[in-house]
């Protein structure tokens, strides 16, 4: 066993507390392959005091497929513990990174209320509160959670008070499955068809006409969220140090953002 | 978006209840990975009566890295609510597939007891109660998940009242970064040095000279165990389940079990 390599930057300019925006019904590998890279970050580099926020609608366990509305019992779920709520969250400007996955709960339908719109809201007041814009450095997206970050808004920073879609004029991925979805409902983004992960820049108005610039990426479907999670140690930990933590993991990755097996046809 | 295939068996003879063997400081990617597939099995075949207990010490949520340790402060870490402890467990005899992850928290040393120890202890129990073990139908690990599973006994099967090594003669494959502590630890059990997983079958011993065999499959670290939950699905529900669920996980499968890029050189 090889000793860790060391870190590409110093530990004060890394992402070190990472958020993650949970709501019922999420997609578990969405969830788990990037955060068990993190994991073992955290494990094997354990002066470097990276944190986990992880944000709910309530304290209550989050499920996987809430067994709770007697449709599929008996029950074939696993419940997460929230550390916050979106009504309580970590204090504005202590988040370096907004982890948003995806799953059959970011549909649009009866659900929204109790699900993903407290997320949604969650984002829209970060997104209006400069003191914690200008300390996030990047937004990291899986699979259908490109859609809630899509629904998601900000100053439209023209001067109006007005605000526009986050993701609007943006290029992003997503599930490829839902791809006919994602550009139905959000038709400004700019939808990449064949993409593992899109890595680009999102210009966050801060007011006043200036901006603040953080990473974006968004991955195409479930287990392209690993292979993102990986190109973002990568640049921000890196090559050596995501090397090192996918052969812990035993993890075959996909280098090439381009390298999509699972695009569509348009 | 394409209908699910037909399984390749009746309901009644594919595995149904699923049972995970959790402890403290368990790898996320190695529960979750595997996990995920058969909740996108749950998902999209609803009327399947797919079921999942989660075992645990006690009731408490077991987290992935418990930071009440202090040491690695602040905290990083999930965790997961169980749905029974290891004192009182799902009825004998309703268990099909019994699931094994690996972590940090199978290693030997002072935390055994409120660790691992009762996870073995359990499966000691269970292995000596012909009624349990003539409904299993098979026993999946990841990772350092088979130390776990090598630690436990099943009767000698000789009329002695004596008991083995479960592994014991068996072939089997584990993490390849531990893959000298399990020789060492484990020295009757045939480790595999290069294999992705390790499908065989294993006889359980149930008194006066019967054995009940059920299938094992042992992947090597973490990553691998989706490879081999694939496997699983393939064998269990259909070549055609298998591929259209890794698809809706935009997931690229290792097929062939002696495909591994980690192998050691011994």
């Amino acid at each position: 066993m090889s000793a860790p390599p060391p870190l590409s930057k110093q530990t004060s300019s890394v992402p070190l507390h990472f958020a993650l925006l949970l709501f019922p019904s999420f997609q578990a590998l969405d969830v788990f392959g990037p955060l068990d890279a993190l994991n073992t970050l955290k494990r094997q580099y354990p002066s470097l005091p990276l944190q986990l926020s992880i944000l709910s609608p309530t304290l209550s366990p989050v499920s996987t497929f809430p067994s709770s509305t007697g449709e599929h019992s008996p029950a074939f779920e696993q419940c997460i513990t929230p550390t916050h709520t979106y009504a309580s969250p970590p204090p504005a400007g202590t988040i370096d990174i907004i982890f948003i996955p995806g799953g059959l709960g970011t549909r649009l339908g009866p659900a929204d209320e109790e699900g993903w719109k407290p997320l949604v809201s969650y984002l829209n007041t970060f997104f209006s509160t400069p003191s914690a814009v200008k300390n996030l450095k990047g937004i990291f997206t899986v699979c259908t959670g490109s859609f809630l970050l899509g629904r998601s808004q900000i100053p439209s920073g023209n001067g109006s008070g007005g605000s526009r879609g986050t993701l609007d004029g943006v290029h992003a991925t997503t599930n490829k499955r839902g791809f006919l979805r994602a550009k139905e409902e959000l038709k400004n983004v700019l939808w990449e068809p064949k993409a593992r992960w899109i890595r680009t820049d999102l210009a966050l108005p801060l007011g006043e006409g200036e901006v603040h610039k953080v990473k974006l990426w968004t991955t195409s479907g479930v287990s392209a969220g690993t292979d993102g999670v990986f190109a973002l140690i990568e640049e921000e930990y890196g090559a050596d140090v995501a090397e090192f933590i996918a052969n812990i993991l035993e993890y075959e990755r996909t280098t090439d953002p381009k390298d999509d097996p699972f695009a569509v046809e348009l």
